[in-house]
């Protein structure tokens, strides 16, 4: 069954931008824009410094998984180790050794890219860097003061298990897992 | 090698809440909490209406693919057809019988449901239900008259290895493919 879909111009132009929020987390924006039809819109969205977040699977294939309260939907979920950036040039693979060690002591051998993830790619600029760490050895963890999180090793194969069984909601977490495990067996 | 982490509580408790921008799509909070070691913090986030994206994938092992303009990357991005819930209790089932109907035409004869993606875990409530939409027939679409989005047809494998060789940078994109996959091959 062939299909031909029509094809239109999609670039959108901006106009001005104006900051409407600034908080200690949030930097939100209010863009007016031409869309590619002549209309004028807005958009608003979030600048985000940017991210990393790891797999780390150790030698008896268990995967380092945390425990962390999530204020939006008042509970724990289950992610890997991740964090913001210090700042937008920060090596991402330096933020993901330093937040790898802090939240889980964890030290790693190696690591290998596993590209870039846009959490909300239609409200904001957020970049996630996934990383895969091998070679694993433990130290001590180093939380911030304010900071709550638990740590677990959980087999990699159970582990992606409770990903497809819905028992690991954080996006992240399920694209990062995911390509570990495509990865291994493709 | 075996590690014992330490376990710490990690609930925290609102004090008060209070919002502090209302725009067209964004619905920005500020909240006031009490941390697990009982200092006092604050939590900015997005209240989102829920959300939900297909993998359709046709009886030639094709996958639709959206092209859109994502104006906080200020460029085209390779995505699963997707959309918002039009109020929070519209059943997302039917939400994603529509967004597929609308932005490219099919109409799927089985869904599969993939579970919950949060995209946002620390600063949106959003939620995005995934599904597999199988046994397609392709009509016309019904774009808004300000939506710009081009689709195409693209080999399922073929897509999973841009997937994995950093193409698709869309995260829910990223997770709903490499779940059906994963779910294919395990």
């Amino acid at each position: 069954m062939e299909k031909e879909f029509d094809e239109m111009p999609l670039a959108e132009r901006q106009i001005d931008s104006s900051k409407v929020f600034e908080g200690r987390l949030l930097h939100v924006y209010k863009d007016n824009i031409v869309l590619p039809n002549g209309h004028k819109s807005t958009r608003e969205y979030i600048k985000h410094v940017g991210a990393v977040a790891v797999v780390a699977i150790d030698d008896q294939n268990r995967i380092a998984v945390e425990h962390q309260f999530r204020y939006p939907f008042h509970k724990e979920l289950l992610e890997i180790p991740a964090g913001k950036l210090d700042s937008a040039d920060e090596d991402p693979l330096e933020a993901a050794k330093r937040e790898l060690r802090e939240e889980t002591g964890i030290v790693a051998g190696s690591y290998e890219y596993l590209g870039a993830f846009y959490p909300t790619c239609a409200y904001s600029d957020e970049v996630i860097h996934l990383y895969w760490a091998k070679d694993l050895s433990y130290g001590n963890r180093e939380l911030d003061e304010d900071e709550s999180i638990n740590v677990e090793m959980i087999d990699f194969d159970a582990f992606v298990d409770m990903v497809l069984s819905g028992k690991v909601q954080d996006g992240k977490t399920q694209a990062a897992v995911l390509q570990v495990w495509t990865r291994m067996h493709k």
